[in-house]
């Protein structure tokens, strides 16, 4: 840890009854046993719950389908890492040596943790309404500029938006098999993206619609593994 | 629907204030665009939180993968919806003509959904406190039967024994390559389950490791589909 947790506390608007519980949401495993990641189960369904109410109350007309997308749009890895590094939450971390020489405090998946351990800690300190609160102030830019256009982007669009935005390759799509009579074919499709290894494979009546299946169990994928 | 609402809304223990709410939860999407869908998204935040915060509780000393299994082992179509089933949900479901003559109410997906629904429809109707004890009582069983013993086994383990439970064939792994030199081979293993169509590949140092790691996936698919 480069400054005292007390300032980062202040910059993000906190102030904890159990300092030692803010300590623990920005320590990473590679410093110590008693490290973030409990915390960071905890905050992560927090977020998940705060983000769903936020939505179904923002977009009162928007299917469930659509819910969903704003939500994986909002909460990833990478949109967590961002909001981490505008509160400059890396210079307070502890991290093992190791990560410290690789620069683990620059890492995506480090600081997207930390935020939400964060969000763990506080709601182990304060409560659910409290805690609410800050992710919703903590969210407000975004949640603002949601807008209907974003809504409508199918799978594919979506996926290769974001690896745009993180400067990477296109997904590449693979058509597997197509089996069936003419009238019921069943089409199988590859999807792979330079940023994970794991292939994603999707199914439908169609080339595309099996295209649109392996792009969103890739999202999916993406979304679980916060990337 | 065959029965009232209001006689499940007792045997649920539960009242609302806006009984409209109820009956949405129990709304299938074939039977009215009025329907449980985002009801069932809300409420599915809602109870990834509850459970991870009883979790979090209930096992003070239990790492961040153990959580994540229990929840996943307590949370998942198959428990929703034999929940659904111990207090006759089904009987009391607006299904379409489609989903009445086919058995919908006796589908896992659609009893799960309705369950999952009605936790958001009372959130909205009571708020997060109400509907977290009501949460807490509805799993208070499955919570009280939790062991350390379920904590710890390996994903290969929790697959097998989930397609066990549902009277399927075992799954499957096949060696997909092998690459590398001697002392730094790594493996590739294909999962297949006769529950979906999708396959996981998995990676890892050795052909066991890979088996794993592609057990695990599954059970996040699986988990990410509710089934």
């Amino acid at each position: 840890m480069i400054k005292k947790p007390n300032e980062l506390c202040q910059k993000l608007g906190l102030s904890f009854n159990d300092p030692k519980l803010f300590i623990m949401a920005l320590t990473h495993r590679s410093a110590s046993s008693n490290n973030n990641e409990r915390l960071e189960f905890l905050g992560d369904s927090i977020l998940g719950f705060v983000v769903a109410q936020k939505l179904y109350e923002l977009f009162p007309e928007a299917p469930e389908g659509v819910l969903s997308r704003l939500r994986a749009s909002l909460v990833n890895q990478h949109s967590l890492a961002e909001l981490a590094r505008k509160h400059q939450v890396g210079d307070y971390l502890l991290l093992g040596s190791g990560e410290l020489k690789s620069g683990g405090f620059r890492r995506d998946s480090i600081l997207s943790d930390a935020v939400e351990a964060i969000m763990g800690a506080l709601f182990k300190d304060q409560g659910i309404v409290v805690c609410q609160q800050w992710i919703e102030q903590l969210f407000a830019e975004q949640l603002a500029s949601l807008s209907l256009e974003n809504w409508q982007k199918d799978p594919k669009t979506q996926l290769q938006e974001l690896m745009q935005s993180k400067k990477l390759s296109l997904p590449d799509y693979t058509l597997i098999t197509m089996s069936g009579l003419a009238h019921e074919q069943m089409f199988k499709v590859k999807c792979t993206i330079s940023l994970i290894k794991d292939e994603c494979i999707g199914t439908g009546i169609s080339r595309k619609r099996a295209e649109q299946s392996a792009a969103e169990l890739m999202l999916e994928l993406l979304n679980k593994e916060n990337k």
